[in-house]
């Protein structure tokens, strides 16, 4: 198939290899001249903008937007909206904000134009291992172009299969699916952006009490010298917590057991925000997604924060507490 | 009444100043002498030692130790259950571990001695106001003493009656209960402290959200030159969330809005955590309490802790995020 | 002064009663004719219309819009900006998303009317002791209307003066405050119901611990037969944790120690959830805030949840744990 | 080797035979005997009672008891402190809290007795897998049961090597490690017990939320029909949230997208509760892990607990509000 693709990043660029790799034929945009005499090199072909990309489709098109979300991927999306001709698809590959996604699609629809909101994870992996993605958009729309989506997927590779599939392989065993209607794909990938916070910082808070055993400033017969690598390690053969994340830490911990270049200030996206904001509006409760994204919020104020600031404001108030320093 | 106290910091000597103005009579030691002395010249009887103290109260004997909790506690109590004899008492007015108390109480029994725990709130205000008294101990001992609890308490003041008592003041009104048998009393006060965390947690973050709202580094169209001293203020007059503790934020708030003189890193004490172990142990969710509890101690943190680094690491694993400060 | 008043249910009804206890006129108008009577019978002037409502009151006019928040308030804004004139100020003095105000003030503006907003706090208990106040608006059309808000305030009434503060009462120390443009005073509002959502969970998560203290299941020997109705009453009295929520929890514990009464479903109301999004659109954490507001969320699903069911199945599959009862 | 076994349940059982199909002897004993018959057909040696199984085992003796924490453990290990002689060994393979193994070890070792405490991950699973074990104890005493470990341990498996390790495998890549002196074995095992929580719970809040956007009590518009066996199938492929974990939420849903034969009512164990105590013991914020355990103690409570009760009951104190159903 062919697809045009705006902006070539990281994710941009590389879901034009995968896709050319296997026998797709792209042309490629980016504001950056360089990027598309990359992409060029390797097969593709180029358009110095976005008219110049519509012309070398054809109809009905495809363009995959893999731009930073808000701003950039708005104003890319409006000015194809008005290149485009009935019945083409625009693509968002990025991580928008599922509402915009159904706005977009309804003031696209409007036009005769068809919109597909495309999540993926596998972040610098994707090139090697395939795209995880969930898409929302019209079921036609979606198998028009599932050619690409089934290109882009890891596939069913070495991982076992589910107890109680059988059967030929569902499109979520090679690794996407059509999620719903417009925005359902970036819902989904919110959710699982939620959750991932949620994971990590069960343990990075693990990890965090054992360091803490280890600590110096323990009596030494409270103390356990424990080997963090050794223990991540051990935790990916056979226990119940083995996961990717798991494998990362293990990966890290190995390289520096103090994690000394980081300085752990942990910045947040998008989706981990609005997943709370999604459960607050589902009136659901999310205690650990929520504590997950508010350790991070912690993380970047190295300083004590004002809440903290009248803790200790208080306490003076009420008991002649001065604080001490630890 | 006599009484002996053992320890004449802030809150033993206050308490012997508050029973004397009230016509008791008491015997105080102290190991630092001076101590002793400036209760001497305010009508005090003082001893040099725990012997020479138990020497001067008459049988059967009543002694307050006010000290800190821990060593100094125990080894106080093991020293003076040598020296009193068949009916007297001990009181301990410490933070201690309600656990503590039990095990005190049986092995004093064993010796024919009493034990009292008197869990207190009140703080530096208590010479003038009263101490608030939740007292664990055999009915009839704490029958014996209750002329001196009476004393101490803040009685009736001009608070308004509950809703649906009547006739003559309970105990509890007049700012003292028995709450039960030994360790009852620090029972009741640790999970009075638990609480004092949760609502100190609450308004912290409450006018957290309001500093954040003033922040330079909002766009000047999102930003609320919020006044928070007023703020406060207003809420003491009429709204739901007037309190001692938004009293005492209202005075530090209109010393200095920025509560420059606080760094915001903020101790807790054994009753924070042992509220948080005792609803472990009795299956309690207790979610606001125990996020109180580790906002101090992230207060204290302010380097980026080892599970914030362990966050980066995987972040830099699985999408190449590098950190940026903010 | 002259104050139009639409919507008479308890809060509105009150708010007019109390105005024109201290002096004031109001043109009073329901979509229920007999709310009306009842305040006419009171002195109101009354109007069965908004146009009536407009014509019998005097330019530059002020009408205060006392109805549920959302479509209600909406519309009654919306009809109001089409009778009345230039100058004229309408009061919205229910709950409110600040959003929303910023949205009506500046729609207002360009046809030259003005918007006020009021966070009230004082629910049932404004008529006897006025309603504190948090009010978003133009400085001069809140200097304006001022006479009212003093009125409706519950003054200094004989709450001890904040430390520090000397000189004539400030608003603040009457019960209303200027707190910025249009969408402050429920942006305050907002702040003060996540606040009281997370002290009232603390109460509520120490009730919980001391009633599970005393509870049959557990081992006589761990077992403290603690009395609630004498703490909340005891802790009244100097402790620290004296607020007014403890002051009607102990209302509640001395009617029904079992608060028997109640099913334990709690609702929850726009500002808890609203104050998360705050939060999280900020970058502030709040684990207090946001735990107390999930517990009511959790609260009102007896069932159990879908999480709690997958959870069962994860331990089910890697541990053959089945469900039991408790 | 030679070891014997005390405790024949799934997991005794099952560690007798992965030794067996390896080549080691094993004498085991159980109070119920026909659990003891099904080994001997397979090979094991049987003992009636705890003198005749130290009787049929050679010098230095080990002894891996398998039962449930708590009396069942301590009782053995006293009884088996009796009949063994010096440089014997016990093992408790069981699910110990980490500060009775450190007493234990202390008095064993009076009596020249070791004691080694292994912490085993794997479930139902380990007989197949293998099992993944933390091990605390002497350095001696541990080498010289590695071959045992060994066998039981995974191995290297198919499992990737972490990025950054070279030469032969380290023990922690075969599935077990010594992680230092008595106690350090459960100690590790009690804090992957933790982070599994988190991990287990920020899963199950992930999915609530997907649930609730199916759900048909919300409008058309706003409601995606979500599809959640192909969400955890696809999750499964190249995305940051695989694990073990969601390979079995994937195997439940699949069976019965609505999980309707589990109640929601989640059973914890010792070592979740543990590692909150040891978290505020050394003052390590652990927010996920505690909300995780808290959701389990709140999944058990079907009725509104004591708190939500006053939560209700304040409402109505404050503001006349009555509970609704919803």
């Amino acid at each position: 198939m062919q697809l045009g693709i705006v902006g070539l990043g990281r994710m941009g660029g590389n879901i034009a290899r995968r896709l050319m790799r296997d026998g797709h034929h792209t042309v490629v945009h980016d504001r950056h001249a360089p990027a598309i005499d990359t992409l060029l090199a390797e097969g593709a072909k180029g358009a110095n903008d976005l008219a110049a990309l519509v012309q070398q489709l054809d109809k009905p098109r495809a363009v995959w937007v893999m731009l930073p979300a808000g701003e950039a991927t708005e104003q890319t999306i409006a000015q194809l909206a008005d290149l485009l001709e009935a019945d083409d698809v625009i693509i968002d590959g990025g991580n928008t904000f599922y509402k915009d996604d159904i706005r977009r699609a309804q003031h696209l629809a409007e036009r005769q134009l068809h919109y597909v909101d495309v999540g993926t994870s596998g972040g610098v992996w994707g090139l090697e291992r395939g795209y995880c993605m969930m898409i929302g958009g019209e079921q036609a729309v979606f198998e028009r172009l599932e050619p690409l989506f089934a290109s882009l997927a890891p596939g069913e590779g070495d991982i076992p299969r589910t107890r109680g599939r059988s059967g030929p392989s569902a499109r979520a065993e090679k690794g996407y699916i059509h999620a719903g209607p417009p925005g359902a794909g970036h819902y989904v990938k919110m959710v699982h952006n939620g959750i991932e916070y949620g994971l990590m910082q069960a343990y990075a808070e693990g990890f965090d009490i054992l360091k803490s055993k280890a600590s110096d400033s323990l009596p030494a017969d409270q103390r356990f010298d424990l080997n963090l690598p050794e223990i991540a390690e051990v935790w990916r053969r056979g226990s119940v917590v083995t996961s990717w994340l798991l494998d990362l830490s293990a990966d890290a911990l190995v390289a520096d057991p103090q994690l000394g270049s980081y300085s752990g200030s942990v910045s947040d996206s998008g989706e981990g925000r609005w997943t709370i904001d999604a459960a607050v509006e589902q009136a659901v409760p999310v205690p650990v997604l929520s504590s997950a994204l508010f350790a991070r919020f912690r993380s970047r104020q190295q300083q004590g924060t004002y809440g903290d600031k009248l803790l200790s404001a208080m306490r003076f108030g009420f008991g002649g507490h001065v604080e001490k320093s630890e």
